[in-house]
């Protein structure tokens, strides 16, 4: 544990006077999480979730409470696109949550409970947007047991991937334009598939095997490297701002036809991700080591070696996929959990992933969001997309429904939080989407 | 040929008061492509090439010579981004650059040739940027002989290329802020690979097989399309605004290892691309057929089906790649050329392209680019990027020197030229990049 990375603000003795942040919420006062939300008629706002309440950020610079650099943290999210406070960096968002946490915990400093009724707003009543449009989306692959699934296990009983999965964090370019907030619907899409994944005639069409991928996405902070020079696994992990739930919805049967060049159509027609940025520093108390490496695999490569608070590159952080089908809503039935799994069972860590990203100097800034890759783990509860969970049949619904792949009507709903005793835990809110009919073809 | 698509701005007779425009150069009156420059000291702004000058839209309009859609285009070309031109779609561009034929040439409206001291600028004292920063960037793979040409051809003597080749266009995500502008100097990138390409040990370090790949780059035009609803080939068609030259630099040993989800490290250090983007329309007179299938291959997908200007799909363009070794280059010897093509080699058109790239519900518009894929011809002469070349052995320079793969130092000038009897010919500009050393590891 990098110990020295706790503080004041990760205190699990602090309660908030908005006495919706105590107890059973996603967003105690540990939390603070920054989004972007906008109000009925109104423009986009920055704020930061505290229990079921937001703090606009706008309204708390009026109060004049802030200074130094909680006062520029407050000011560069205030706007109507949080890319600016990504562009400070975690330095000056760490003052500002400093700063609001004291200004939110009971006994703390005083200024900003008087005016609650001006600066806290319901998240029921606005609307949650994007954080920023995305400069640039990376996916990355790095859970052996994502891999393994289908390919069975080695002599050793681990999971056979390709010989470059476990010498460099694999990873492609994906598509920025195609990122989707919580909530936005996500149409089946047309496109090219095999009407047998062997050898079947090629019909096209709406997808017949849409599938979704639970991850983690990550928000890059600060400045970034310069074309042309790569980052270090210090540089590397600095930059790691705060990460988000992303289903990075996969149309199976257009990915499995088209493959040649890696996914494209299978992964751009939407990737919908959670609104909240839950800061890496928030996250400091569910740091894990690096996954181990089984004996037998190869050394992690000097560029990519972890010193420092780095060794502590892993998060441990538990993840839920649900489904609720158009029959479960129709009857009132909650969306049931299909996937349990947890983000530690991942084989790179996110500093290693951006490091790897810029080792060939390509350019990552602020704006950049990075997906995790499938979040599998070794057992098939932990089965993070649907393509895996077939392994072992089609999946079996409470109310006698199965799934082989989404229909529409269908919506999957993504869910994280980190538990550990001892501390608050730290929830992500939710990544949901429903998959609704492929539109018609233009005329 | 869709004479409907040629219009007065076509007519070869045409000559320019300005005299650099006539004669050899690449951008006579007929062209009147756009791009953003940057004087000395000020900031950027757009402009239309016209021989070795630069008209400078926003001075343009001081003369308020423009009305309608002609000045529409240029409000939007005038700013510091080409995006807005960008954005209005191919109409008002041509309505611009009919009303700039007119005031440009010999015996046209006058007005601007009493003021182009003021109005014209000299390209040697500008800097050329790119027209916009890049929203997507995705490059396609579409010439059969460059797949081929290391597999061989089958019992048709065709290429033998995978069997998604020829029912879709391949293509996959690109990096967006990894596109520079032509003479930007390109750091070989550090990475992972493979001593020998086979079975070598591993090694982390300078790319040692860096390569260049000679491809045609499209600039999308127009709102584009919703997230979820795909383009018919018309508005596919329509949305296809200009064209720019685009060396994909790709490092072969770090693609040739990573590659599990596609290119990745190996092709994001750098893209290089020419600076002018030359239009759709200025091309009208060089449209071709589509690329004649050879028997046996399957038919083109419905929803890629070609009517009425579509039928004219593709493009004769001469296409050069040229290399200048840091000897010639201190020798004063020009850069020589290593591959003479032709754009219409592509199996798949532009407009399919789009149409197929939104099918999936992928979100297109303006500022995507979409890189044509290396554009390689029958021929070895025609052998558009040296890992091509290198089936018939290093490429031999005239000065004695030989090379398999790039060297720092090495400058690789791409050059296109579109030519027609009785049409003058519209050039692209350069794409030039220099590989410089790899920088040192950060610490």
């Amino acid at each position: 544990m990098p110990m020295t990375m706790l503080n004041a603000t990760h205190n699990p003795d602090l309660l908030c006077w908005e006495p919706t942040a105590n107890g059973d919420t996603d967003f105690p006062i540990q939390n603070l999480p920054f989004g972007r939300f906008r109000r009925p008629g109104r423009g986009p706002q920055g704020g930061v979730a505290i229990g079921d309440k937001i703090v606009d950020l706008a309204a708390l610079l009026e109060l004049e409470l802030l200074k130094g650099d909680a006062e520029a943290a407050a000011r560069a999210g205030a706007g109507d696109d949080l890319l600016p406070l990504l562009r400070l960096g975690n330095g000056p968002a760490s003052a500002l949550r400093a700063r609001l946490s004291d200004l939110l915990s009971e006994g703390g400093a005083s200024g900003l409970r008087e005016a609650a009724g001006r600066v806290l707003v319901a998240q029921a009543d606005v609307e949650m947007l994007l954080p920023t449009t995305v400069r640039q989306f990376s996916d990355m692959c790095v859970s052996t047991f994502h891999i393994g699934r289908r390919n069975g296990n080695d002599d050793r009983g681990q999971p056979i991937c390709p010989p470059v999965f476990r010498t460099l964090p694999v990873g492609y370019d994906g598509r920025a334009s195609s990122i989707v907030v919580s909530g936005t619907p996500v149409h089946r899409p047309n496109g090219t598939w095999q009407e047998s994944f062997n050898a079947g005639d090629l019909a096209f069409g709406p997808e017949p095997r849409q599938d979704y991928e639970l991850e983690v996405g990550l928000w890059f902070g600060g400045e970034g490297n310069s074309r042309g020079q790569p980052l270090s696994m210090a540089q590397a992990s600095d930059a790691l701002f705060g990460m988000c739930l992303l289903n990075d919805w996969s149309s199976r049967g257009i990915q499995f036809w088209e493959t040649m060049l890696g996914p494209f159509l299978g992964k751009s027609m939407a990737t919908t991700i959670s609104p909240w940025i839950v800061t890496v520093e928030a996250l400091a108390p569910f740091r894990v080591p690096a996954f181990a490496r089984p004996a037998g695999d190869p050394p992690v490569p000097a560029h990519l070696n972890e010193t420092g608070d780095q060794q502590a590159g892993g998060f441990d952080i538990a993840l839920t996929s649900r489904l609720q089908t158009k029959t479960m809503r129709g009857a009132g039935v909650s969306a049931q959990a299909i996937c349990k799994t947890n983000f530690r069972h991942m084989y790179w860590t996110f500093a290693q992933m951006v490091a790897h990203h810029a080792s060939n100097g390509c350019s990552l800034a602020a704006g950049d969001l990075l997906g995790s890759g499938t979040c599998s783990g070794p057992e098939m509860a932990e089965a993070a997309c649907l393509a895996e969970s077939l392994v072992a049949g089609s999946v079996k619904l409470d109310n006698g429904e199965t799934r082989e792949w989404l229909e529409d009507g269908d919506t999957i709903v993504l869910e994280g939080r980190a538990m550990r005793d001892g501390y608050a835990s730290i929830g992500f809110g939710k990544a949901s989407g429903q998959i609704i009919p492929a539109p018609d073809w233009p005329t």
